[in-house]
């Protein structure tokens, strides 16, 4: 199934996205002037394969797993608010809770790998094993559940979008998740560990030592190959990475843009995009996250922040707030009038630089 | 009438801001972890001077006006666009129709002081003269007319919070107004007119250069008294500027804040914060422009824009955009869980980085 997908994501339309370009230098506005909105507005055009732009459906999927890395002492949170916190994101009370309903989606709560049973109605079950191992010691799951776990998301993005979602965006649970996800950073990017592990929830200097010293004897444990993208997600991920990892594809696979949260749900994008490159054409970067590590994720898939908030929470909350963003680009793109319609005078072509 | 909402303009409620700052901190995220928004709903806390923050109401207050000054061909627009596109206002095919819709905000088109009568139904008539002389000759109107539209704009500010908006954004319309704003920079910044001026809607070298000449004829012809805002509003602004001035003199005056646009409606409150310093506390930046002075304007009032998005189109649609966050602030202080009621375990505070 994973080499399915893997095998159907498409490229970008680019005829429709220089059909897209001439329709926004036409609208009522000089060229180029609502920025960003317009890039995404063709980018959007390219992926769905059409000027039709319309968002009629938006869905964020937050998955939660928990981190036998834990028990290193990587994080300020004990592990048992990863299953603690599982009713405030059913009850909207969370931020991404908030956030989602702010923003007119749906919000999906997926057991990926919760280390105790999940029995709240209305959690989607895709637990491929109780919580990882400690990556420090060994690898944090068999390279076997890593795919199932990458299939189990790639499941859950085609459900949702078979119930309606065209925009997705991707949350995440799991104390601890900063350390795997610097870990993904350090060997897909090549950074030393100390580059790539930040305070994930403002832990000290001391926590933040120990965490650079955990990611590096898990890189020297586990000897990940960095050109083997689900060697390194077995070894030092972790099964809602896995489960993220998989709804990028999964929606790829389907034409849907995802919007990504922050560094988490962006270590996921880093697998995702090492296992199908065309994945990242689908992929906008929702906002840039006060953890260090986010920008060099980001600059390695090559992808501009919508928002740049200072926001470090995860659960899918920048994301969430950046779906206003894409759907406004749809919007602008599909509601504006032209200067022929609106019957404007023309703007002085020989007095605008290019 | 301006004077005395000078005089009623009040300051934040520190003590309501502080009872924000530890409920924030006590709701199920790590504190601090949702950045901006943190500040914004303290911010808004101070403003409202309650807890219970709700926005019930959103209006964008579209000024439109001419500018004698085109005819120093400073614009690659002719001026007839001004009025030519106020229908886009009205049927909301424009760019902050799209965009004060998408954010459910109503659009209020003022006519500030287009060149020719304006009999379109649906726009709110303020206008105090046909269009501004021409800044580069003399002065573009007379202090009285200056006044004249600063109250207007305070009472278009007033009707609409009375009809029951609680959170204002500006937006403006004028064929040539990038030139007295930057002038109202340099005068009030005390910047050279070359590093003021910006390339306004695309403008080329040539019109560039044009442009910042003008503004330095206009300040050498007028002499504006930098201590005296409504002297250099009345010698080197504009007629929707004046009244943009006034609803955020207005909105100060009511409690109600105040999401700026780009560089035509920072300019409005620069003139505003010198006329009333504390009214600066009821404005949000609500984005970026592309505009190279926008930022110099954003330092002088200590605001930091929400959004950067290389728009540069005004007519309020970066406002328009930014309400949407403004908003998220306000729903996160009130709608999510706090630890205690979502029983979940404390944070370990002997390890968080403070």
């Amino acid at each position: 199934m994973l080499e399915e997908t893997l095998r159907n994501i498409g490229e970008l339309d680019t005829a429709v996205m220089q059909r897209m370009q001439e329709h926004l230098d036409n609208l009522i506005k000089p060229p180029g002037s609502l920025g960003v909105l317009e890039a995404a507005a063709v980018k959007l055009a390219g992926i769905y394969g059409t000027l039709d732009l319309a968002i009629t459906g938006k869905c964020v999927i937050l998955m939660a797993g928990d981190h036998g890395v834990v028990e290193e002492g990587v994080s300020i949170a004990p592990r048992e608010i990863t299953y603690q916190i599982l009713p405030a994101f059913l009850n909207g009370t969370s931020g991404v809770g908030v956030l989602a309903r702010h923003a007119g989606a749906r919000l999906v709560v997926v057991d990926a790998g919760v280390a105790v049973p999940v029995e709240f109605p209305g959690v989607r079950r895709m637990k491929v094993r109780p919580g990882t191992a400690n990556l420090a010691r060994g690898p944090a799951m068999s390279r076997a559940e890593a795919v199932r776990a990458v299939e189990a998301g790639i499941a859950v993005a085609g459900e949702e979008i078979d119930r309606g979602a065209n925009l997705l965006a991707t949350g995440d649970m799991g104390i601890g998740n900063t350390t795997p996800s610097a870990a993904i950073l350090a060997v897909l990017g090549g950074y030393p560990a100390r580059e790539a592990a930040g305070r994930g929830t403002l832990v000290n200097d001391e926590v933040l030592e120990r965490k650079i010293g955990v990611i590096e004897r898990a890189i020297a444990v586990n000897r990940p190959d960095p050109s083997d993208p689900l060697d390194v997600l077995a070894k030092v991920g972790g099964l809602e990475i896995a489960g993220l990892a998989g709804v990028i594809l999964g929606a790829a696979q389907r034409r849907v843009p995802v919007v990504l949260d922050g560094f988490i749900t962006t270590a996921a994008a880093l697998i995702a995009a090492r296992l199908a490159p065309r994945a990242v054409d689908f992929l906008f970067a929702g906002h840039l996250s006060g953890e260090q590590g986010h920008r060099l994720m980001l600059d390695l898939l090559d992808l501009s922040p919508l928002l740049n908030l200072g926001m470090r929470l995860g659960e899918g909350t920048g994301a969430a707030l950046a779906m206003h963003l894409v759907e406004a680009a749809a919007k602008i793109a599909t509601q504006m009038a032209t200067f022929a319609t609106a019957q404007l005078a023309e703007l002085n072509e020989d007095m605008i630089a290019r």
